[in-house]
């Protein structure tokens, strides 16, 4: 083992340069590089590419097959897309070679969920080449997920779970405003969910196959709504001003039903400036079981920020898996990594070693 | 594997009891016996001891040797103290047999903390059996340690944790009260403070050190405070009247120091009926980060009801552990054991082959 771990970012937006500026910021962890989709970036200095303020003496990389010869990882973080769909090539060519795989992919979550046929065989190259691959992010991968499994461990005879999140979108970009509908007429927002230009949140199918699968519950179905949040007060940001009557986001969820009754429901809210309106944010899990929990998040975690300490705080978590698909709910909880990594790492290693015998 | 995983409880106090209800509520479990530290009670039946309102046709035993040879376990609950030292001879005894182990005594938690050649003894003889040995319960193991570091996953660069519980004892027994020195006069309370008879909280060397291994911090030294919470107004409960003036309980409170700086704060106030003076119970963790994260359980998470749910919840990780000691934030996270807990043992015993090769 190197004396420190080679890491490879795929993706150079706001996440994949969020993960790649935070990876520089961690002893023990190695930047080897980064590839970006979009081949006019290919040859940037990574510095400049991940806004560091200084150059790196490093270039991006535009092709994933050079981008490995050249910068032998030994982890790679996808910051590329939402769906497995997207995802499998880039995941694909990195198990191949043996290399373990952080996404922050939202459907990556749960893959079985939309692509189970895809899942399988994600899970079995792994196993083939002695890698790890694991699906993580705020949401889905985190809050209303793995933090309801978490707390459902105190609780016996789970009877039903509500969880909430309400954000607010005004620090994402224009693709995010764009697929909650931000700025539409509530006319045009219902004839973008019709064409599937509104989507809403990605991520409640995963977050449901996740819950039930750690609580051992079969889910008969999942039945989601999107509405539109129409502002009665203007709201404005540098990227949108919202009129009053218009829609300032989504309001998603999902009921997931069992032997008959809702069982899990999860509402998504996502909005910008809830708070012109008076809506507080937060992430609030209440279980009805032996005993109640009801646990709240003030503000809600945030999305941008949570999701790179978790692509990051993985590959501790990710090295020390043993080969295969992982989800969020089925590994030692990532912690935040200290002042040195290589401990954990080395720690990962005997204890891998151990497992495998 | 049987269709049932036999569980035996050692203890049949207010805990044990608690644990043999669930787990004869648990399909997938079955209560295969119970072990009682007083003789006395040896030979009652076991429904009568565990308070089931039925006879159960089984008796208590009162020896350990011959509760494992009768019952024929694969796992057993440890619910009889609270000490390394008084837990060490029934954990050896079981791990002998190669039977898994989940411990409910608080310093199992971590029990290196305070007993670290007992902690590598545990942890070889574990290995050599085949065996896992796992302390779990509220807190220690939940509240003050596994939530902060499972929380500690959506940060970066963390500079400090708190972590506040703010429980009413009114629920507990005896023992509990005494060992907050409820009913004290607040001189009474500093003499039984000097005696050892006034202990506070039993956990916070284990929750400190389980928070540092997870993020790989050094910590130098861990300074505690024990200060009397005097009455101002009288409180109380079928077990005790405390007048004004005398002590409702204890405020105990921890801060580990890292690299000269108080890095970890543990703030743990138990006094009975603390809402009589307008103070509302609660747990809430807040960790200065990037992001930083503050969440707050209110009520607190009932203390006797999550332990009891988090040791019979420990029993498909136990079973599908590598062989060895472990602490709450090394194994995946305990979820909620739903309608039926085989196909969770299922998977634990094919994914536990696999990690063996």
């Amino acid at each position: 083992m190197r004396d420190r771990i080679r890491v490879v970012v795929l993706g150079t937006g706001q996440m994949g340069s969020g993960i790649a500026r935070q990876i520089l910021r961690t002893p023990g962890l190695e930047l080897a590089g980064a590839v970006a989709r979009r081949a006019a970036r290919g040859g940037l200095d990574l510095g400049r590419a991940i806004d560091l303020g200084r150059d790196l003496g490093l270039a991006v990389d535009a092709d994933l097959e050079v981008a490995i010869a050249r910068a032998r990882p030994d982890v790679a973080i996808q910051a590329t897309c939402s769906r497995v769909a997207d995802a499998r090539e880039e995941i694909t060519a990195l198990l191949r070679r043996g290399i373990h795989v952080v996404s922050i992919a939202e459907e990556m979550a749960w893959p079985a969920a939309r692509a189970p046929a895809v899942a399988r065989e994600l899970h079995a190259l792994a196993v083939a080449h002695g890698a790890a691959v694991l699906g993580t992010g705020v949401n889905p991968g985190f809050v209303l997920d793995l933090l309801v499994v978490v707390l459902s461990g105190v609780c016996a005879d789970v009877r039903t779970i509500t969880a909430t999140r309400v954000n607010d979108l005004a620090p994402y970009g224009p693709t995010v405003l764009r697929e909650q509908g931000v700025g539409l007429t509530p006319e045009a927002f219902r004839t973008g969910l019709a064409d599937g230009s509104v989507v809403g949140h990605h991520g409640f199918a995963e977050s449901i196959h996740m819950i039930a699968a750690a609580l051992g519950w079969t889910i008969d179905r999942i039945e989601e709504s999107r509405e539109p949040i129409v502002a009665r007060i203007r709201r404005e940001t540098p990227l949108v001003r919202v009129e009053p009557g218009e829609v300032a986001g989504c309001l998603h969820t999902a009921v997931a039903w069992r032997a008959g009754s809702p069982a899990v429901t999860l509402v998504h809210p996502q909005q910008v400036q809830p708070h012109v309106e008076g809506v507080e944010t937060g992430d609030t899990i209440e279980i009805a079981a032996t005993p109640d929990v009801r646990v709240t998040a003030r503000p809600e975690i945030p999305g941008g920020l949570a999701t790179i300490a978790l692509a990051v705080n993985a590959i501790p978590r990710v090295l020390a898996a043993p080969p295969g698909l992982h989800c969020m709910a089925d590994l030692p909880p990532l912690a935040a990594i200290g002042a040195d990594v290589r401990h954990l790492v080395e720690a990962a290693r005997l204890r891998t070693e151990h497992r495998r015998g």
